[in-house]
């Protein structure tokens, strides 16, 4: 709803200073966990000693992602850029920095072009001063580009399983080409897609970063409101759960009997009974297929603002991800 | 949004169905902390032995709550009603036999004049069956009632307080009477106040429980969206955040020096990024009377469906309820 400033009905303070001040209460709320360590660079309030780091990181206006993952079990530090925007390379390397215990660092990112290219020149200055970097860009959305393009597609909801698998890979002692192999091959196994009733309204912005109509949703956006696959009718909780869940398992190629980790995650202004309603039938679809949902992740993982929409994640499990995924955490963005 | 159906925009099936389909795809989800024991009662999926049970319970679309809040270290059962309507007290018998391990059940209710109603006609045939029943009706909402006629005000965030403290308390082996006296202090030390910037949507309605102009907040609304304490200008974050911070402070007169807890609850459509910001500012306003936060939530506990708004809630913390709150806890909705 647009307000008589021409901009969006929001409770913030000056758009300029959103994400400093996001920042600033979030490390005041949760300062067991976390701490701030230099201009949007969260580190764990307790750093580790002698395992290899994590750092993750992208744009602001998806909290919890990416500074919610920041926690034992889980990442060592988060760069956080503007909103939607990828932290500058500056950012970057100071969260690669706060992250090096002496064993290396395993950056893990979303994959868009912005992003890739400040992690490529954070990682040369990184180098530069000897810290061992291996970036993993996480590339779960299957509606952004086709099974052949597969390493064109974004990262969404998937970067969840990543940091979960990796940073237990990295917790639990592994070297840094093995912490890089877990998340590699945690991404290779995890596909996600969305749909969404509306646009997302960025701080000072006068419209949506899409319209939809009363009767329509968005089929296939990404988590910045990227453009979807299709524009569609309405459908139920029913069709919309079925219409990921088949998109996902048909593209991921599981077989029947694979147990699998189902993640529903909502945008920011999905109620959680909907999000309810969307993995009952997306579950449905899945044992129909004869897939073994052996662990379910429901919530606000990461948000694109106050937009209104659900995505279906399915990570194929093997014996190795399965412990991983199992293993303790203890984040802002997820506790087990 | 209104679509062609003449009903507000939602990942749902038939409105009929909505409350039966969430409890379906809630416990299955979420099958190693809960279980469905009886139609609309949730109950832990390991059953606690040898201590005070605890049930809790009210109307839908309030998810995380109340189903959300049983697990370890907090409810044992909860009674679900229709979409902001109390359950019948039939299945709040349901859910006091499923939490009763022979020592006593307390029951943790807000404070409406249906779940009041139902509650003691529930006790009433509980007693009947041997089960001892004691109720704490939950009254935080400082805007829905005068000081001097506080047992008449509502139970809104602050029932996750004292879920939290009660459950603690019949986790560490208490008696009944302790735990009600437990349950009551959490209460008396305890209080909350909202802003909303939309009213909800009822699945299956016409139009939102109330309508909000773009420039326009609801002060001191309940979490149904009943009328609040006046409508006004919408503030910045700032100013929201020291509003709502200045009467929970003002009504609970806690002194210098006090350890308080603050919650900050999003309501459905909120996203963290401005509960964030709300806290930076009722954070500035409560260090400014010399009030030390030693515990803090922030995110969606208790929503009402896709309503956009915000509450603050404050305890004012004694070592007891410090000691309880710090207590582990293992449920959906909340982990510690």
């Amino acid at each position: 709803m647009t307000g008589s400033r021409g901009t969006m009905k929001k409770l913030i303070n000056d758009p300029a200073n959103v994400v400093d001040e996001t920042l600033e209460a979030f490390v005041a709320a949760h300062s067991d966990i976390v701490s701030l360590v230099s201009p949007r660079v969260v580190a764990r309030a307790t750093p580790a000693t002698d395992k290899v780091g994590i750092t993750i990181g992208g744009g602001s206006g998806h909290e919890p992602a990416m500074v919610g993952y920041v926690g034992h079990g889980l990442a060592d530090s988060a760069a956080a850029g503007n909103i939607f925007a990828s932290p500058g390379p500056d950012v970057i390397l100071g969260a690669v920095r706060a992250a090096d215990h002496g064993r290396g660092v395993v950056l893990l990112y979303g994959n868009y072009s912005g992003d890739v290219l400040n992690c490529r020149l954070a990682i040369q200055r990184a180098k530069a001063e000897g810290i061992h970097v291996r970036a993993v860009f996480v590339s779960d959305d299957v509606a952004s580009a086709p099974p052949e393009r597969a390493e064109q597609r974004r990262g969404v909801a998937g970067d969840i399983i990543v940091f979960k698998a990796a940073g237990a890979a990295a917790e639990a002692g592994l070297s840094l080409e093995e912490v890089e192999r877990v998340a590699r091959s945690a991404n290779a196994r995890t596909r996600s897609m969305s749909v969404a009733l509306s646009g997302a309204e960025l701080p000072g912005a006068s419209r949506p970063t899409f319209e939809c109509g009363p009767d329509e949703m968005e089929v296939g956006l990404g988590v910045h409101g990227e453009p979807g696959m299709s524009r569609e009718r309405l459908g139920t909780a029913d069709e919309v759960g079925r219409l990921l869940a088949q998109h996902v398992a048909d593209d991921l190629e599981c077989q029947s009997g694979s147990r699998i980790a189902v993640l529903i995650n909502g945008m920011g202004a999905t109620p959680p009974l909907e999000l309810y309603l969307v993995y009952r039938s997306a579950r449905a679809l899945l044992a129909e297929r004869g897939l073994i949902i052996v662990r379910t992740y429901i919530g606000e993982f990461i948000t694109s603002l106050q937009m209104e929409g659900v995505s279906v994640t399915v990570t194929d499990l093997d014996d190795e991800l399965l412990g991983f995924l199992g293993s303790p955490a203890r984040s802002v963005g997820l506790v087990q």
